[in-house]
């Protein structure tokens, strides 16, 4: 057997249900990996051995037959979801000496009741607001890069082998951007398809609780878990690669794709050819444009203004410029009739993405400018993510490529607004093309 | 002077910012007001006298100069929003012997900030979200009738004068409807102008915190306190009754207005013509009717499965049937692809909205069927209120009038997205002819 820190969650899950693995030896596994990775990797900003042992041997003494779907499979969640045993600090230093927050977000409560072992808290940037402070997060496939961000932490950690499963959440690009930069899947799901209550507010037109794993079967396995259910049920006859219909969409921030994008662009084009597929450019209507130029900076500053009025008002001097200046209306100086104006221009566009994006069976864009760049005080550009995330789809990272430097790049997988298992089941077939033929060689093993 | 427990926050907090009352004799006076009320009225879930005390006599040693704008002011807080010293049981068999919560809400945070004191938090129906299951609490001028809900306790405790202000939330008409139920001015702000982290979720597109109190100062100070600001600042030269132009909008749900509001709307239109108002009719256009006959209901149902499942997954025997219903996808069954069709359909009327409302200094609408019914079990119907919270924005009940049992009926006033400050404001100016000659007379005192 594969020491055990190295299964997905799957296969984790599988044995520690039938009992051929206990939770125990399990989550030491795990703590091993952690021990021996975290000086350099640093992703958890809480982590408490001994209870997880505890929590581990309370699980392993759940009769078989009352055993959850997560049973024992541990996760890891980023510091901005509550979680009733464990402080959450959102890495600022208001809350740095939070004790435990009393209760669960409702995610937590989900994952919980399905047998899930909370392994501890992920890194994240102060309050999953902005790109700078990254560190001290790095990333497993080169500890002088970023890992991304906002969910530094649980990019790195599942991209690490230090846990299968982590929860985080996405505003601009932070579920996507750390997915393609540690090699993992990483999928936004349709907005409002997962309870946000519990989360950390900035957006609350964009914030979204974002999954990470290390293979598609174990995001099938949490959207199972958290109900996830298109209205039509996915079968497995239902898509294969010969004769699929898929669109490129290079979006109008194209221009700012580097080197490592474009080559994956063209590389995943290729492949998907050759395996029979019917590949094609799309190209947006004009105004989606918009979205990317000023809507979605336009949201995150109103909604921001309001949301991080609390934290402000008890502790301004110990905030981040930028959010500080959310709160101040300085960032730049923005009328409510503009914020107005970006929330209707999106939601018209919601349902022309849905149209559109329904004639194909997926919709393939770039996750990142490209491979994660050097140094940890930034942890990159969510240039390619926002578009998704406003218009509210549907989107995972699928790894498999390459950067000029070895480093990991991924592509997403776009579809409509609460097609979720659908674009699961597509990243399945492709992602198998891709983690296989991509290039992309992992140094970690 | 009155006795403490009569004055307004604004009063009382005059007096206590200069010493000439102490945190802890108005906290008193209130404490025995509700000792007088509590059997029959019964608006607190959870009430601590000795912790209450505790914390006007801190407040009492805070510095003249340190004081905030609510220095001493009492606020109750509905149950489902979350207090770090006080437990959050939301009404459900599930949560019955919670601890306290740990943190604060958003919200909470800024009154706290402003130097608040949190008396209690006041009843709701199961999770806010049901109608039913109205009890334990009555209606201050009539016991045998309904506050109104899902803030019941909000609303019964502000409008019997055992605290001057509180918090609730709005997802159908949790704030409008125990405003006229109990003669008091309630306010649902635009939505997102105000944080939501912390309540309970039931809608993300509709929850919104709702605001209580017995005079429009009142809740002008609120609105400082939370900072909400429209794009041009509110001048006192702005708004007078003469000349003023006035749009009555009796909705597509009017036939199910009863004796009652028939008669408050005859009046107000006729006192507000007296002082010289441009009084017309305003109908909406044809497609706003989808909101009150299928949307509202679709969005939800559709998000009210995501928000409860984790309730469900741990305590679902104890759930009522109705929110079951929701989780289950049985109330009635509800595809994604209608849901989505709610969203589009509301968020192509916001913009449609917000320019008819422009038009007019104010719209006038019906916040009730009729006067409060008999009966707690049942705590009323939303249909004039929900349009306004899907649409998203400023709505707020003005007292004044009777009905057929000399029961409190108000009238909405509501303005485009955003102009919080302004309906504020043009609420003052006709809250004083509605109070003064819409013919509610108190029996409390």
């Amino acid at each position: 057997m594969k020491e055990p820190y190295k299964l997905t969650a799957t296969e984790a899950g599988k044995l520690m249900k039938d009992g051929s693995l206990t939770v125990e030896a399990y989550a030491k596994s795990l703590l091993l990996r952690i021990r021996a990775r975290n000086d350099v990797v640093k992703a958890w900003a809480y982590l408490d051995p001994e209870f997880v042992l505890e929590q581990a041997r309370r699980l392993d003494r759940v009769p078989e037959g009352e055993r959850g779907l997560l049973h024992g499979v541990a996760v890891g969640v980023k510091d901005v979801i509550l979680t009733k045993d464990m402080p959450t600090a959102l890495n600022s230093d208001i809350y740095k000496n939070q004790p435990a927050g009393g209760i669960d977000a409702t995610c937590i409560t989900i994952v919980r009741a399905s047998g899930a072992l909370i392994l501890g808290k992920t890194t994240t940037t102060e309050f999953a607001a902005i790109a700078d402070g990254g560190g001290p997060t790095t990333n497993p496939h080169d500890t002088t890069r970023t890992p991304g961000g906002s969910s530094s932490g649980s990019g790195a950690a599942v991209g690490d082998f230090q846990v299968p499963l982590a929860l985080g959440t996405q505003t601009g690009g932070s579920t996507l951007r750390p997915g393609s930069f540690n090699s993992i899947y990483a999928f936004k799901p349709t907005w409002g398809a997962i309870s946000r209550e519990g989360l950390a507010q900035f957006s609350i037109t964009c914030d979204t609780l974002g999954l990470y794993a290390r293979s598609v079967a174990d995001l099938q396995l949490l959207a199972k878990v958290f109900q996830l259910a298109d209205d039509e049920a996915v079968l497995a006859t239902d898509f294969g690669l010969e004769g699929a219909r898929v669109a490129f969409c290079r979006t109008p921030v194209w221009p700012r794709a580097g080197a490592g994008t474009r080559d994956a662009w063209e590389r995943a084009w290729a492949l998907l050819r050759v395996k029979g597929v019917v590949v094609e450019e799309l190209m947006l209507p004009e105004e989606f444009g918009e979205i990317t130029k000023t809507w979605h900076r336009d949201v995150l500053a109103g909604e921001g203004r309001t949301s991080f009025l609390g934290h402000y008002l008890i502790g301004k001097d110990k905030m981040h410029a930028k959010i500080k200046c959310h709160v101040e209306n300085m960032s730049p100086k923005l009328s409510r009739k503009a914020q107005l104006e970006a929330y209707d221009g999106c939601a018209k566009l919601r349902p022309v993405w849905d149209e559109i994006a329904s004639k194909y069976d997926i919709v393939i864009t770039p996750s990142v400018i490209d491979e994660a760049p050097v140094g940890i005080g930034n942890t990159g550009d969510a240039s390619f993510n926002s578009m998704w995330t406003i218009l509210q789809v549907p989107a995972v990272n699928v790894p498999g490529f390459a950067g000029e430097n070895g480093m990991p790049i991924g592509l997403t997988l776009v579809g409509p607004r609460y097609h979720d298992e659908r674009v699961l089941y597509v990243a399945k077939a492709i992602g198998e093309v891709f983690e296989t033929e991509g290039g992309f060689k992992s140094k970690l093993f």
